[in-house]
């Protein structure tokens, strides 16, 4: 089984991580491919942004058995099930989905403030009201995560406030660039703490064993074919 | 005061039908600015081509006092706010608050049956729960909706059985190619039947006579800058 | 075009205020009518004064293009919609809608605390949930407003507490006695701050521009004709 | 004790309809006090009759133990509660909070179409989402459902159809007009019929026998005292 | 008539408190029949406890008019319903009713911290979003209640700052355990403190008044008979 | 790596079914170990029966590394969840949260009508508002489903009916019994066909697989020890 890991943004290190974490629980036989995108943003944190992210996940998405998408915005998640023949799994939704399973309310811990608006919408889409109990921001930028040493600890500072805060019992990573993060600070804090990089491949994993792939019933199927012109010509569907 | 009217797809005699309905409601001083996304899908009828279309009206927005995105999927809204001086208003936005103040809960009349989805994912963004009570589609492709001389007729057809299925009492068109068929559905249905690009040109200049423009605290400041690459280089922001 | 900008409670005062708020963003060609309640309570800030104002906003409906209820707790409103031949707006549901245009969570700042349970009820009456994230008062009487020289400042005071508590991006000024502040504080705050005197107007303005008039279908058709006795007699619907 | 039921309309016989359904359930020792409006609509079919029903419930009400609202729309029954010294039950209230105790899902059937948005309103705020399952009318007038000898034979039938096109559990009668039909309607369709003036009766005495009334902190206090001029000058609140 | 009352634990002592409770409340010629659980657990204080307390329910369930079930879990209350001949009524679903015929918003003040989250569950059940406003815990075991002298201090303590924290205007006690605060807690909070059993018997009997019982279309039908085996096998249906 | 799969009724026959349908997919070096229940009900229709299955389920608890809970009601969840060291998942949560990765709205068919508002339930616990559209009954007792020869049929024929009537995407299998069906019905059908106890094990696995189990801050912790008497007393927690 072939599981493609897509990095939405242009960062090559940031991939890197993306693609330790997505290995370190990747079942046997199963082939993790992971994929830089190669264009737009090099980090994801506006509206902007992550608007300009999705072409480049259009451009690479190929014929694995299942796809990942690896930050927390979820981009072109709808748009990349209508193009993909398996499973296309989120991080932010495959975090939430496995946070359900694990408690009664969990509390997102995520980078920039500006973001938080996009977690809630996530969470308004893929869990029922109440169960994302909170959105917080250490106001770290993405890029800075992994190269900043005080980071780790201020993420788990900023997760033990919000589980008091909101009263919560799991705590959600907000952004692939934290998936180094969890096992320590699940340790820590003594509450699942959930990377959705390695939760995205152990659920993309599980609906291709389960012979599932997204529904071509109406809103998935494949986007009708038409003339596309100008930069983006080379998106024409066919 | 001028008003940018963005037509998100590249077909120029839908842009033509789009600046007519907006002049038709401009005010006196208003300079209706119509333009045609330079990039992308010819008509938008899935995920991916809204997808697609959104880098086209990121390019095309320009320092007019305030912004209209002419297609019914509202794409690329929470972006353009980032980028915008001013007020930015999607045509479904305005449609579905128009119908608000108009009877106590509306029906959608679209295109394709494949994006009642984003149309309903739009009323959870925009409306309380129970205010959009259907949203029904012709199956009748974007680009024939002007071609078809039967097309005018099926949907207000349709609209008359969403009324009825739907107990509800307005009607909002789902497509800015269905522009030039309110005031007749309106007259034939005697119910308010509403055109999101008329709608959206008032509503946004109404925001400009409020001296009003998007909050820029938090999520709608300006993105932040960052290197862009590849195909999408040029819309490094600044 | 005529607009009827209707003040539910008694005070002339108070209407001349509401009416130079209303003058301030009406259209060229828009002639204002303002107009004092003839009958019911000095202001509004019980259900019980909100429950007696209704009948003299009833009253006073006119023949105009458009009408404008100006207290914040939209008395009257279904039942004025019945009664007029053009749309009515009620200047909380202006304020709400507007504030949904411009960013992604608004708080309302009010007079007393014993109101914030109607502001709450017409929040879930106009807006999704979650978009009015907090109601927050003064405990200003409606009639100290104008005539308390520190009633400004402490409601900006109030207003940037709330965004910070609420995690909000617009404030709604919640009392038609406010109107003056909007200006100001919105400066001050450097958010959207709304006024629903002045967003009740270009809104109405807005539904007569685009032909529009509630719905007759069904709820808001025209009350049937029936005895009515006792003190309330002359409201008999014809 | 002693148990207001207000019938607010102005219509005698109704009155008399109501206080049978009201002496048939309350208990030994309770006085029930049957009472008509002394002013407004004869019946209420309409947001405009509610609106003007609701100053003379409030003239009538007195110093009673509990009181109840006997009118499906529960009209005036916030400035009730804040003017009463003990509680205050809504017909339809207290229907739809008995039908919650007997089954998972009821429907309403009313009278006239255009009030089905009003009971709508009233489950919003009464049940939790999905507990009305529906809102049926047989549009017979409110004054003829005691004459027309056939009303009650369709009123049944339309619950029939109701049971099962909502698939619901129970039925609540929507309109004070229909309070002889519960026993009958409830022994032929074999599921609870609930008539909200007998269950108000039954509350509003639980709530005596409990020692609660209203809480005076904040909302429902007494309407702080003020100048009320014109036609409504004698409602001054002291 | 007859109400039983069970308790779902098996302290003898709690059933004697909730049993005067219950008398306190009960109508002229309403026999009150208090019952213990004869099986499971001396308090419910988890799921585990809950679980393992509704078999016992089941078995004391006799021929009475109607039930309360005497824990703010209401446990088994789906089951005891389809068992039942007349109405049954649990005290955390009798309490979040009358709390809401008399305020606003409600908050529970509850015994362990880690039985939140099942009135949160039983809120959503019962009563619209936002009406239950909280609920606190004082973390004092359900048995220690009675023994501890401090424990109704630290209760209205907890209540009040419930009240200010909440911003809601009712109480509800949240254990069948604090039967005997209510009065007392309500003089010196000034607002109605609700006790679960005391409502859940009048509502019983309101119930029975009315000639109601849970409706037997569908889902409360009586259990269809089948085999049971191994130690539950006295509780197979017939 | 064990995971146990719990039949939580007493029919051994279902057993083996369950357990075909979880080695199917179980993972290469999971061992399967599925158990019947040792005392209550030999099939699962209603709420009765869910309760007395709850203990049978508690009994058989092992050390295993997750648990997955084969009845569609997921009886007893939150209780294994305190009890359980590892993982704990019920296949109606399983199927739906895999459901919601595949489309944007999925139908449940179950066998008896009167287990649909048990489905509802779950669906309001699980997932969020909308995306259980609808739940349909074959009216098929659970035991009848491997003997009757035509049920898979008319399941499927149900699933189909379903599809078109809730206009959704994905078909989930509301009984553990119908797990043989989920292939056949996705070919015959053309999308997504969930099988729960297939769905449940796989997530059971990735829980486990993350090194994530269900928190213990709060609600999921170990029940408190206490006396437990009668038929009930080797349930003690210790």
């Amino acid at each position: 089984m072939r599981v493609q890991v897509i990095n939405p943004n242009t960062t090559e290190s940031m991939t890197a991580l993306i693609e330790a974490s997505a290995r370190a629980v990747a079942g046997p036989g199963v082939v993790v491919e992971a994929v830089t995108s190669p264009m737009g943003p090099a980090s994801i944190e506006s509206h902007y942004d992550e608007a300009l992210a999705v072409p480049g996940i259009l451009a690479v998405l190929n014929d694995a058995d299942a796809h990942v998408l690896a930050c927390f915005g979820d981009p072109g998640l709808d748009a990349a099930r209508e193009l993909a023949a398996g499973p296309v799994v989120g991080i932010a939704e495959a975090a939430m989905h496995a946070a359900m399973l694990l408690g009664r309310g969990f509390s997102v811990v995520t980078t920039l403030s500006r973001t938080r608006g996009r977690a809630h919408d996530l969470a308004a889409r893929y869990v029922p009201p109440g169960a994302c109990r909170g959105v917080h921001a250490c106001d770290i930028p993405v890029l800075e995560l992994e190269s900043d040493p005080a980071a780790r600890k201020e993420v788990v500072a900023l997760a033990r406030h919000a589980l008091d805060h909101d009263d919560s019992d799991v705590i959600v990573l907000g952004c692939a660039g934290m998936a180094g993060f969890a096992a320590e600070a699940s340790a820590e804090l003594d509450v699942p703490v959930i990377d959705g990089v390695a939760a995205g491949v152990v659920l993309a994993q599980s609906l291709v064993t389960l012979g599932l792939r997204p529904s071509g019933r109406g809103e998935f199927a494949s986007p009708p074919p038409k003339a596309y012109t100008g930069l983006l010509r080379e998106f024409t569907p066919s």
